[in-house]
């Protein structure tokens, strides 16, 4: 089904808000199967919402809109709706009782405005709101939908999980399924390029790729009569990509790479530890995000100048004296010596140059990782060529997870 | 000057992405004086492009568009503009020596589709992009315009404040100033109450205030005849603005509490250290991503166990045991220890509990920060009744950057 989204509310139109809200019901509704083909941002403006909800509702079935159901002036959405849908507005009075009760509940005192809350137009599904006090309703007129939900994301939220998915099922025949594949090490057209033959003759399933900072993802959707189908043929698709692809696949759940190294790390029960010096903390910052990190994360060293790498890690002055301090040698050191300090399973390590800045006739952008667990002790050289010190900063965490994440495929 | 924004691209119809670009142009172009009316998203499919685009250029007079300038088969952006713009598309060389470029210093072959980057719009103001290949372009017709940008943030961000607002500046006949200040430690609606006096009988100078994560900014504007007297006038507003709320302010130049944080220990030329239990590197991560870093932070310990907490920064274990691992005075012990252990100036702490679980009869969000330097050691308790890892691990940093920024204000 043909949906159209339409965010109502000047402060997305100043920048002010992002329009979460919009992300949040293309999600669900791609879950769902719904094809969304449109989002629109107009503001508290009755004159230009109507001309939008009319367009929306010339090229869609169904047009959700979220926002302007507020109990001031500027929330119109509802009349507007009313009006192009031709169910004029009545007072309701369970909605009514619902409002009152909702700020007894809180012991608070009702503003005469909120009863404008409680106005609903003619015919319309309503549907309670146990989260705030402006509830959402469906009305319909010619075989088209129109859908209006409150703007604050946690009001949506609960209305969309409470009533809305169920409500939204009638309007489908077929099942949809979809996966996403996450992929780091290889760009955008490169991976394009290698998928041609699978994306070119695609009707069902469908591939799309996407770039994301430093990695890029793959998804694979199917729509059948049923769900077992669905599911059947979105497997096969994803076994033709890791033929073509599979060495640069680092999760077929969507999840990030450094969830995927902590379950990795907790489901074979090993500890890891870190010595960084020009991600500065970044590295363990982002394995201890995950939520259980303190079972796989015991201890992480930032190790910003030559004494800290020195004192902290053991690294022997006549290596960084020989060597310097980026360089291959001196990351194993590092790595080494956090593996010892901290009694890890495994440790990884990182010294280069983030930018703006770098030395001894090095580059921003140019870096050692180095890696060390019970069987092998080892480097490798990464180098951007970009002078962006956040880029870099990133790119080299994820080049550290993704170093962990081979270590763990090993062993495997 | 009435302005559409268009993002293109099946991604944010799908919901994996939310519309950060459309929110960011909003802000830009709204601080510059622009009436931005609506906001549309299409997918990558040439027939409803155009079709979008038509209608923004009959309801407004500039079109900003953003995505489907990539290389790869569904980008066609490009292609719909020329096309709606009547500006045929040509092979412009400069642009292909950029394109090749850019791969040449990154040591990577170009992929024969990126040479589709360098067609251009006839007649289009070409703006380089050297945060990736896909050039910017701007192209008129009717005393309409369209200006086109690629869709990852991080180059649309490069190529706004490279060329964008200064490009967009003829548009503009009244000079735009404005300031960003920066609070924390006081809610929206309460910044909003104490400022209500200046808010209320606004014209010009306009205050505006917003919230994101943890913070509030209050952004002061004023269009003028000339630049001189919107900076004036935007000067004695925030003159006001500090009377009123002065406390809380910790920037007036839009800067980030870190940089405010790094650049002040600079300027002394002090040292800072950090030891993080349940931020595990964030805060050093946050310090870290400041160019220049390395000139005042010279070790983090990231010490997660207790172990880690008693061998690294010489945490007493009775006071584990008696105390319990967290609570103020191990707070306190990590701080000295990581201060006499690096040897820094100043060093800062943080035990707690960032969520899902916890411990000791502890709730999730509960957390001590210790601080130490030269003439003083203490602690401050963090409750943030929340059981939202992300959400707490953002706060507990922010208010550890928060503790080292008062620390080098008493100093003054």
């Amino acid at each position: 089904m043909d949906t159209s989204i339409i965010a109502v509310g000047t402060e997305l139109l100043f920048g002010q808000v992002i329009n979460s809200n919009a992300a949040y019901l293309s999600e669900n509704l791609n879950h769902m199967g719904f094809n969304v083909m449109y989002h629109y941002v107009v503001g508290d403006n009755d004159g230009r919402l109507e001309q939008i909800l009319r367009r929306a509702l010339s090229d869609t079935d169904l047009v959700i809109l979220t926002g302007g159901l507020g109990p001031t002036q500027d929330d119109m959405t509802k009349e507007v709706v009313a009006k192009v849908m031709e169910a004029p507005l009545y007072l309701d009075e369970n909605c009514l009782a619902d409002v009152k009760s909702y700020f007894k509940k809180r012991n608070r005192e009702m503003a005469e405005n909120n009863v404008r809350q409680a106005y609903m137009p003619k015919g319309a599904v309503i549907f309670r709101n146990e989260a705030g006090t402006a509830p959402a309703f469906a009305v319909s007129k010619d075989d088209k939908w129109v859908i209006c939900y409150p703007g604050p994301p946690r009001e949506l939220h609960w209305l969309f999980e409470d009533s809305g998915r169920d409500f939204l099922r009638r309007f489908m025949d077929k099942q949809l399924c979809y996966r996403v594949i996450r992929t780091i090490g290889i760009g955008e057209s490169d991976l394009e390029t290698v998928l041609m033959p699978l994306i070119d003759n695609q009707t069902d399933p469908t591939i799309a790729t996407y770039a994301k900072e430093g990695e890029c993802t793959i998804r694979v959707a199917s729509q059948r009569d049923t769900m077992e189908e669905a599911e059947a043929a979105v497997e096969q698709k994803i076994e033709e990509i890791k033929g073509l692809v599979g060495s640069y696949v680092y999760s077929l759940d969507d999840e990030e790479l450094n969830e995927v190294v902590v379950h990795k790390l907790r489901k074979k029960g090993l500890t890891l530890s870190s010595a960084e010096s020009c991600t500065g903390g970044a590295f363990a910052a982002s394995i201890t995000d995950v939520p259980g990190a303190s079972h796989v994360l015991n201890r992480g060293y930032i190790t910003y100048d030559e004494e800290a790498k020195i004192t902290m890690l053991g690294v022997d002055q006549t290596y960084i004296d020989q060597y310097s301090v980026v360089s291959a040698e001196v990351a194993k050191a590092m790595a080494k010596g956090a593996r010892y300090e901290a009694g890890s399973d495994i440790a990884v390590s990182i010294t280069g140059y983030a930018g703006p800045d770098a030395d001894y006739g090095r580059e921003p952008g140019n870096a050692f990782i180095g890696y060390a667990c019970d069987d092998k002790v080892g480097a490798i050289e990464l180098n951007t060529k970009r002078n962006d010190r956040k880029w870099n900063r990133n790119f080299f965490r994820l080049r550290m997870l993704m170093v962990v994440n081979d270590i763990l495929d090993d062993m495997e």
